[in-house]
Order: C-alpha cells, then sequence, then structure tokens
C-alpha cells in the first residue's frame, strides 16, 4: 500500500485547499481555490472537486475526504456535529458518505461542545486541524485565531471543550463601521499600543466599555490615531485570551498556536502580557492535511 | 423676575430639542428639530438656533443655554469637558460664551473622568440630563441607555464615575452586519428570552465568546430566529449591568434610569435580573429641560 495516495481537501467558506499526501501523509501537491462554500450551491461541488483535483492519482478504494464547511447544512450535504468530549476516532464515527460518478467522498462531521452553563459552541475544519496540529497524548490549548477564534481544550489527546470568540469579525465591523472608525487611521503595527490593549483587557472583563476608550484614547491624544488599530486588536484579543484561559486555568501545559506566523506572533505576544508561553505554531494548512491523513490511516485501521 | 423666561437646547448629534421655560422651571412650549450636529457646520447653527426658537420670548439680559454635541469639537464651538467629580457649580464655570447678532448663548461643557485604571470616558448632553434627573444630596446610579450607555455614579449630589457602553450600537452592527444577522428574524419582544441574554452575560463576562451563542442557540433549535434579537439584546445589557454595577458595587442605594419608557422597563427588567431595582425613571427631554434650568438659575444666583 506504500503507492497509495491521499487526497484531502480542507473546504471552507471562502478559501479551499487541495492536498496530495502520500501514504505517510507527506504532502506531494497543494492547490488553493477561492470556490469556498458561500458561493456554490450544493449541486456545483462535485464538478468543483472534480476540477480541483484533476490529473491527481485517485485510487478508487479510497475515498476523498473533506472537512469544513462543505459539511454544513448549506453546504454539499450535512455532517451533524459530533460532541465533545473527541478524539479522531469519535470523528471517524461521524463521517458521512457521498457517493459521486467520480468515486466516494467522506465529510468529517463539525465538532460541537456544551459548557456547564449550558452554552452551546461549534467548529468545522478546526477539529480537522486539532487533530493534525496535536500528538497523541496531548494535554494543554489550541487556539486557531481568526474571524472567529477558537480555543480547544484537550486533554489527555481528547477535545473536551470548545470556545468562539467573535474577535476578528468585531475589529473588522468595529473598526470600519462603528464610531471609532474616527479615531483610527490605518493599521500599521504598534507593539506597545497592542499590549496596552491586552492588557488592559485582562485587567477588565467589560469589552463593550473597554471598546469606548479607543475614542477618548485618540480625544484626549493619549495615542495617536495610527495606533488605535492596534489597541482596539489588544483588546479584542486580551478579551479572548481572558475568557480563552477559563477553559483550562492560568497556566496551560501545553499552548499550541494554529495560524499563520504574522498572526501566530501576535497572539504569542499577547498571551505572553498574561504570562502564558505558547509551546508551538502550527501553519493551518499543514495542520488541516496532517488532521485529514490522520482520518485516512483511521479509515484505513477500520477497514474501510 | 417673575416674567423672566429661559430658553434651553438639548442639542444632540441627531435631534434637537429647545425648551421654554419660566423662571421656576415650568415647561411653557418645547420644539424638536432633526437638524442635529453631525449636519452642520459650525457656521449654520446661529442661523438654527433663530429659526428654532423664532416667536418666543427672549430675554437680551438671558444667556439662551445649549447642551450636547453642540460643545463638541466638531459642533459649533468646543466647551472643554469638565472632569469628575463634578457638579453642577463646577459645569456652570465651564460654560463658554457666544455672543450673536440675536444675543448671547452658552454652552455646557461635557463632562471627563478617569478611573482607577487610567481610562478616560467622555459624555455631552448627559451631564445635564442627569443634572435635570437628581435631587440634591442624591447617591447612586444615573443610567442613560442608548447607542452609547452611560453609566453615572454620583455621592453627595456630585458625578464622582462615568462608563460609557456601546450597547446600542454593537446591537445594530452584531444583529445587521455579523455573522449572527442570519439567525436573527425580526425584532419582536421575548422578555423569557431577553432574561436568558441577562442572566448568561451576568453570569460569564466574555461578551465576545457569549455574542456567538446566538449562532448556536438559533442552530440547536434552543431558541426560535423570532427570539434571538431579544436574546442579543439581554447579552449585552446584562454585560453592561455587570460593568456598570462595578462603579458602585452590586448594591446601589437609588438607581435613576433617564429614556422613554419602553427603553427604561427593559432596563428595569434586565436590573432586576441582577436583584437591583429602579428607584425612578425620568423622560429624557424632560430631564434635559430641568439640568439646562438648574444652570440658569446658577447664573442668576451668580448675578451672570
Amino acid at each position: 500500500m506504500r503507492d497509495t495516495t491521499i487526497i484531502g481537501v480542507d473546504w471552507g467558506s471562502t478559501n479551499v485547499r487541495a492536498f496530495l499526501m502520500d501514504a505517510d501523509g507527506e504532502l506531494l501537491d497543494r492547490r488553493d481555490s477561492a470556490r469556498g462554500g458561500v458561493r456554490l450551491d450544493a449541486g456545483e461541488y462535485p464538478q468543483v472537486l472534480r476540477a480541483l483535483i484533476a490529473g491527481w492519482p485517485r485510487d478508487p478504494a479510497r475515498p476523498v475526504l473533506l472537512c469544513g464547511m462543505v459539511g454544513a447544512r448549506e453546504g454539499w450535504a450535512e455532517a451533524p456535529y459530533a460532541r465533545c468530549p473527541a478524539q479522531v476516532s469519535d470523528l471517524a464515527a461521524g463521517l458521512i458518505s457521498i457517493v459521486t460518478p467520480d468515486g466516494e467522498v467522506r465529510i468529517v462531521p463539525g465538532l460541537a461542545a456544551e459548557d456547564a452553563d449550558g452554552l452551546m459552541d461549534v467548529m468545522r475544519g478546526e477539529e480537522t486541524q486539532v487533530i493534525g496540529a496535536i500528538d497523541h497524548g496531548y494535554d494543554g490549548l489550541v487556539l486557531a485565531p481568526g474571524t472567529h477564534s477558537k480555543w480547544i481544550s484537550v486533554t489527555a489527546g481528547r477535545m473536551v471543550g470548545l470556545k468562539t470568540f467573535m474577535t476578528g469579525e468585531l475589529f473588522a465591523l468595529l473598526s470600519a463601521q462603528s464610531v471609532l472608525a474616527k479615531s483610527i487611521e490605518g493599521d500599521a503595527p504598534d507593539p506597545a499600543a497592542f499590549r496596552l490593549g491586552v492588557s488592559r483587557a485582562l485587567a477588565d472583563a467589560s469589552l463593550s466599555r473597554l471598546l469606548f476608550s479607543v475614542r477618548t484614547e485618540a480625544l484626549f491624544g493619549r495615542l495617536p490615531v495610527t495606533s488605535t488599530a492596534s489597541y482596539l486588536s489588544g483588546l479584542l484579543i486580551g478579551a479572548e485570551i481572558q475568557g480563552g484561559l477559563a477553559l483550562v486555568g492560568p497556566k496551560p501545559p501545553k499552548v499550541t498556536v494554529i495560524g499563520v506566523p504574522a498572526l501566530a506572533a501576535l497572539y504569542a505576544d499577547a498571551l505572553a502580557v498574561a504570562g502564558v508561553e505558547v509551546s508551538a505554531t502550527v501553519d493551518g494548512g499543514a495542520a488541516a492535511a496532517r488532521g485529514l491523513w490522520r482520518f485516512s490511516t483511521h479509515l484505513t485501521r477500520q477497514g474501510a
């Protein structure tokens, strides 16, 4: 089976990443596309997939593995959420199968969690990245920052808790469309202003009040308007850290950040203000590819 | 001087309210206009004021009193912020004078506060409403809910602290333009969903995380999409209450809400979830008129 190839696709709302891997999970080829799920009707997925992986060797005995928004209610076909606690085998048990003229595809379910207060949280795609980013037996936190930042607590390799923070979306809305936009010019990074925002959010949980300080800092000339974007980013990421650390306590044994280097560095900087060190950073594409590969090995072991 | 009339204008960003009062502060006439400050250049104020109060008896010895955005940097003329702690006499000392061909006008300064963490907060117009809403010697909180909700702590009739929460603006942005918009249909009130949001925000300060639960409550069918607007409103107002009560402790001696009856009732409902009773509610226009009148009596006492 050494010649077997594995095809996996991380199919998000806006972007698509397709991976061709060998049986050991080594990446042989990768293709990126902008044909994310929000632009597709359910009936368009088969032909978009065909074009995306055209020319790649496809083993008819091995389904193509898909994760992400492709499995949402408004995607290709709904793969109902698995529930925390969950590890790769639990998610593999929830794979849904679609048979197409080109062969079978299987879609990874999203993952849902319910906290002690009865609040639900969900992710789609990040569960596969987490599986690809951590080793067997991992204990600690995994962060996938972004539009909707995901914080996942992991115990003995099992995802046990999940919180979503609307950090990226709030930043975009507030910096462009709120009263704060008048106090913000450009988005050049100012590390000191960023850390000031982080430390204030860690000290005072009143986010909807702290946000207004973007305006007053500019109004009283305490921050130049060219530094307020960094300050706002710091407030939002600081609030995220305060809420996220509550998943595991103030000193998680390990913290893994999934994301591009610039974003991972920003979070490492913010976490340092909270006295927390990042153990590892993993690129999102690499994490997704490795997670999809882990699902494929699980299929093999099950004889699927 | 019994025949003397007093003219005061609450000149906000979007709306203008002009009041004609007798020497005892009794309202003789009121006019409303949509010629708020955001639509005016500085040079337009004199003629807009002339039209607004046309036909009202104007005592040449008594300046017309203005409060609100009219005194902002981008208003008619800047009336620099007074600082907490402040009572009516402190603000009266900061009135700025403009002499026009029609007579003198004076503009009430806004009020700024700096908290123990070095955070600045500001208001313009609400300081006059607070002065109009409370009695001499008042102890407790005054709330002026809205786009930017103001919480003012008052000790012995003196405004000592101030916090602004971006509640109304966040609600508008999130319900119309964020991912949450897909989970919200209409804005019919659902008191139970509202109270659920309030109690969750009181229990968990992670606002940017709680907001995402608007989506998950709808996704898992726990709240109908016709109830999620109320739930979102509850989350934001609950977060505001949690942060606002920190100004005075969990059991303020008095709580006065300034606002139209529907909004005041909503806040009374939310405060009840936190175990706090509203002592009084005051209409915003009535509070502004009475506050402007109090400034006028102060001028008299100073012989101005």
